[in-house]
């Protein structure tokens, strides 16, 4: 089943009728296939093998991947509905480790399911609270735009790393958000996306977002930053986060903490843009938040062909943490949080339950 | 025609009878084929085409080109096989712009021939001074490993970028150089190599050459640099040059200067190793330097496979220049110098003059 996501907006989660819809995200640019995903165990892998990635979109497929679990699930008395639930909801979370959204999502749906008096009502409440977070989702990206978006100077050159974009998402994206939200005000700029090896996010699906909203985009490999930043073609970096600790240390892509580094030796702002899903009070800093490392052939093969030896040795970090003292400011759906990052997320936090 | 390096030591150029033969480095490392060059438009597109790169290696067949040309010039007379070989060194000159090396061996062969005095006596000279230029490269690798072999620590991790090894020079290798004189010398440690967008020079051909020497290394994507470097994983950043300006400024692969950034901002030394043949006394920094701006289908395409959508724009640059500031010493044949370089560039060629 195909779709053209060119006629509205992205939103690479769909729910339809008894099934939910994943758009393939590693086919894109070249080929918009949508797979259907009917049981649990399949959300887990298209999670795992990166099918539906970024850490709001994992966070929403895991609420949906716990509903499919629930479907699937015939106990009919609670305490082993809810035994068999959190057997299913644990390899949902434990898919992938260093995004907070999906842990954070499948708790949520658990809570809920430990609130039903029966699995019958536990089945109709997952699939509702799923489709809330998907909404819920659209609408903090749209919110965080908009707070977001006076940070973009009129006439500058905006760098991103990676896919924050609707792809990401349930739907208009985080750090894409801001950019789409500050182009629809009429701030008129130009985007550098960088590559993002090994996964070519910014050149794959980033391009390919930027291409469709039509704001001005060239692509650069992910070392030719500095090199632009120091030429002065570089205002701002604006990146999403994976998981964001208590005092500001932002987990993303691996590449996040070289550009803000560089960002900072060349006096560039480094802004990043999450939903407060995203933020982990437990998590006190950037040091207790394990770090994925995927395998070798991410690197050594591109589109199934070997750009490497055969039998080498492969470091293969997928995210890296940024330390907060590197971070200009956070964009969330409640504002714009600066250092010192602890009481401006439980600010945001109490702000958001009212 | 084929040709085993794993027997020997690699050595990417060889003038056999009256033709060039080049290890093809677009078709590394999984297909080892030799092509032959007979007439100097084709070494000219060779360099341009990258099957033969690195500034000593691009040097060296620079001077074999303009003796092709000469192979090739019927001119009775010095004036017309003058006016001609100049036509023709012209063009070998113009092929790639960054690496100096280029124009140095072919305005050397230029002043050879304007010695001769038949052009008879001018094709037989321009050849040994090709072969010369040949065999004085590896000569020089040689002692630049032996004078920066010091710096290498005991049981740490080298970081190094692109290909800077027997591959990019007539033989031996100069960042490579340093490393394998090193480990001749007893020195143990480890290499972490950056696969080198766009060209995959880091991939392909360093860690090619790594493993047929034994030495061990670990591929990572370039933007990975940074987060080991955090993890006090890369104890010194070595890397080669394709010209070096009087003041000390480096011109390198795109993404070098990335690295000597992240390597001050760490307290990591930061290494260049090249020849003085790649050092150009005639330009007083790097913002004189010209860096060379390749084709989008370079980033967009990997192994003729598109990895972005159609039509989008690429800014390529394949070099930049890294200030002398970040440069913690340059190994060259002569020693190792540190900055102020200007003084210590003109010593070591007074000394390499004797």
């Amino acid at each position: 089943m195909t779709y053209h996501a060119r006629m509205r907006d992205i939103e690479p989660i769909r729910w339809q009728d008894d099934h939910l819809l994943l758009l393939d995200q590693t086919r894109l640019p070249q080929v918009e296939q949508w797979i259907t995903v009917r049981h649990c165990r399949d959300a887990v892998s298209a999670i795992r093998e990166m099918r539906v990635r970024g850490a709001p979109a994992i966070g929403v497929t895991g609420a949906f991947a716990v509903a499919l679990a629930a479907q699937d699930n015939p106990s009919k008395t609670m305490p082993t509905f809810l035994r068999t639930l959190e057997a299913a909801a644990e390899a949902v979370a434990a898919a992938r480790p260093t995004a907070v959204n999906l842990g954070w999502a499948v708790a949520r749906c658990l809570e809920v399911a430990r609130q039903c008096s029966s699995p019958a009502e536990a089945r109709v409440r997952l699939l509702e609270e799923a489709c809330l977070l998907q909404v819920e989702d659209v609408r903090a990206n749209k919110a965080l735009g908009a707070h977001g978006a006076a940070l973009i100077p009129d006439g500058g050159t905006v760098l991103t790393h990676c896919n924050a974009g609707a792809l990401a998402t349930a739907g208009y994206g985080t750090a894409l958000g801001v950019i789409r939200a500050a182009w629809d005000e009429g701030t008129r700029f130009s985007m550098l996306c960088t590559e993002t090896r090994p996964w070519l996010q910014g050149a794959r699906l980033t391009m390919w977002e930027l291409q469709q909203l039509g704001i001005p985009a060239s692509l650069i490999v992910d070392s030719a930053a500095a090199s632009l930043m120091s030429r002065g073609e570089v205002q701002v970096v604006l990146v999403g986060a994976d998981r964001i600790a208590a005092n500001g240390d932002v987990a993303n892509k691996i590449g996040t903490y070289s550009l803000a580094v560089l960002a900072k030796s060349h006096d560039i702002p480094f802004y990043v843009a999450a939903t407060l899903s995203t933020v982990d009070m437990d998590t006190q800093s950037g040091e207790a938040i394990p770090i994925e490392e995927r395998g070798a052939s991410e690197v050594t093969n591109v589109a199934d062909h070997a750009v490497a030896p055969e039998g080498i040795s492969v470091r293969n970090p997928v995210f890296d943490v940024t330390p907060f003292s590197y971070v200009t400011a956070i964009v969330t759906e409640q504002g714009v949080a600066r250092a010192p990052y602890a009481p401006a997320f439980r600010r945001f936090a109490n702000r958001a339950r009212r």
